[in-house]
């Protein structure tokens, strides 16, 4: 039996470059794009591949903070910018910190399923150069309780949540062991976005990456247990990606063949005023994983891609714990030995993920659906991995807060 | 034909005392609850009204602009601190600018249309009280496009924008009729409020209403058409209400008789980078109850009860015309003649509208649903009006930004 009362399919989708620190392009001094820019030409990139964007009934944004970076709300008032057909159609926006793209994901399936629309286009952006790290660290905070752990709160405070989750999986499975699997989740990071040309980690020639992932942590000016590879970058981005029903499909010609099922997904929201039960989990994400497993059928052995939540490299290695590829404590060892890579038991971000692709935060959620329809689509180019026949199955988690707000999806290959 | 593939009904609603100045409770220098508080007491006040909390099976929560007033975002985060049964529940935060709460009433009857939930809890909330006005204005403009019109903008951002409209209307339609109808409706907002106890006007004992709002505008200090009557208040609040599927009534125990049912809505998103095709028309809100009723399958006058957004009277007066019960040009004087009063043709903001109760922004939608509901249940205490038995329908429309956002919906009494 279906998760969804009818089929779901995402189809075409698409990915700015991540602008940033690391990208040639990239100079913090001069003129950037703007929140629109992003928007219009991810939506723009996507609709390009189909036929009739007429056909699009409703549009979602998910953007984490732009009422800070950009000092600008009302979102979905640039929906209407995309195509002039959107005109005075309906357009929500989201959000949920940096799941915000994750639940433009899941509003625009709940839509299809409700019967009221047959098309959506989901677009996730965000925009964070537009200050100094320091004030957008302060900014992106917002995610975290400001009336409660926020106000004695470090000022790179979201580097500091995840500082003292590498500091307690030190302190519990050894500071080697997980030392070297942050380190190698780095490595694998730059590694797959060196074969991606939208990544801001595209340029990287660092020869010596996992001595740059080993670089010792300057509590003095930043964090006491992660350094600032550890770090997703400060990016500006923007992804969309259709979403239709089988009918929705026939609307703007798009063959069955070239879309993918989405069969299930699971939402789950933390309480934002309590700390997190286990700092050597990620408990929420385990959840929203299992259920998301269990809605689709399925079992973590079934995927042949895998997209998690990399803001830190620890994320990354909890974040595959948490999504049952790897047993608790033992994530590290499961990257270290080469299991996440592109050609390993489980390729997981393969693009890149946050670290190496970047992390415009409200964009990561559709970015990885994106990227993780490409794979299964057999469409994402240098960055492809082996979609087993017998495993057509890709999944995607997305994360807000400290383990707060997480949504995670299974896609899989159509016939 | 039904306009949703299945019943969707309202039940339980609950709104907060909109806190700010005018409210004998209210100090501008001493400490006053958070954004935590008004969801909480909006949420647990409309889940006491049921049996089996536990039976709510997800959230959404509306807000416009927390980032900026409360320097908090990932909202959702705040859902299970409504009852410890929502924990690991999903909760979606939406954002529409000043229609951010109507937009939490779209994504709560999507999730029920889409077979996922049989009750959710909507909730909209803002706090507004926690800087100066003028800085207020400045974070609520970020409902206007800021690398647009914002940039040569007044610092009074959007009461300048309706200043605006009331200015063209002044010119097109006679200062002395706009200016007459505008008065009465703050006249009305008032004395609607002082009959609800929650209102933010519901102690305003000034004898002299209706020169009150004829006070003349000051351009020195605030706009060049409309004066500070003319505005809604800065205002603290949340508002809640539940919906459910046929099933989920039983789950949660409430009669059909105890319930409305939501007929039709309709929302519709212009694009924020162009100018209002018309300043004289809120051409938008039109678009929307125009396809809400379409979708309902009723007229105008078929309503016992409508709610518009009155952010401004001037608003007021175009909003009953886009709603269809006052021609176009015809909003003022069939304002003047009382035809919106509790006891006119059509009651309009029985509850004191956004002028009399206050306009907590993120709130309004969900504050402008429970009132049209409460309404139609006959719960409405000093503020009823009378449902005729043949117009057993009520209708709210949202707006956010100037014109840009709209939801409208629909309800009908239950046999």
């Amino acid at each position: 039996m279906s998760f969804f009362r009818k089929k779901i399919y995402a189809c075409a989708g698409f990915n700015t470059v991540s602008l940033g620190s690391g990208r040639k392009e990239f100079h913090p001094k001069k003129p950037r794009p703007g929140i629109e820019h992003y928007i219009k030409e991810a939506g723009l990139g996507t609709i390009e591949q189909i036929e009739n964007p007429a056909n699009i009934d409703e549009g979602v944004i998910g953007n984490f903070v732009a009422e800070r970076f950009c000092k600008q709300g009302n979102l979905g008032g640039f929906f209407p910018i995309v195509h002039p057909t959107f005109q005075y159609k309906p357009c929500i926006r989201v959000e949920g910190a940096c799941d915000s793209g994750g639940l433009a994901l899941v509003v625009s399936i709940k839509t299809i399923l409700a019967d009221l629309a047959d098309v959506i286009l989901a677009i996730g952006v965000e925009i964070q150069n537009s200050v100094k790290a320091i004030y957008g660290a302060d900014y992106l905070a917002a995610a975290g309780w400001y009336s409660g752990e926020r106000k004695k709160g470090h000022a790179y405070f979201f580097p500091d949540q995840f500082s003292q989750r590498a500091g307690a999986c030190f302190e519990k499975f050894g500071y080697d062991k997980i030392r070297a699997g942050m380190s190698q989740w780095y490595v694998n990071a730059i590694e797959n976005a060196r074969k991606n040309p939208k990544a801001q980690e595209f340029h990287n020639k660092n020869p010596e990456l996992y001595a740059t992932g080993m670089t010792s942590p300057n509590p003095k000016v930043f964090c006491e247990y992660i350094n600032v590879f550890d770090c997703s970058k400060v990016s500006d981005g923007g992804s969309a990606l259709l979403f239709a029903s089988e009918e929705g499909l026939k609307k703007i010609g798009v063959d069955k063949k070239d879309a993918v099922e989405v069969v299930a997904y699971a939402q789950v929201q933390d309480n934002l005023t309590t700390p997190p039960p286990d700092l050597t989990k990620l408990s929420t994400c385990e959840i929203a994983a299992k259920r998301a497993y269990e809605r689709a059928g399925i079992k973590p052995e079934d995927l042949s891609v895998l997209d998690v939540h990399d803001c830190f490299t620890i994320a990354g290695v909890l974040a595959i714990e948490a999504a049952g590829v790897a047993g608790y404590g033992e994530g590290a060892d499961f990257i270290k030995d080469g299991k996440t890579k592109t050609d390993g038991v489980i390729p997981t971000n393969a693009t890149g993920g946050l670290i190496g692709y970047g992390h415009p935060t409200g964009a990561t959620g559709v970015r990885q659906a994106v990227d993780v329809v490409h794979q299964l689509l057999n469409k994402a180019e240098e960055c492809q991995v082996n979609i087993h026949p017998d495993r057509p199955f890709g999944m995607m988690s997305s994360m807000g807060g400290n383990d707060k707000t997480v949504a995670a999806m299974v896609f899989r290959k159509t016939e």
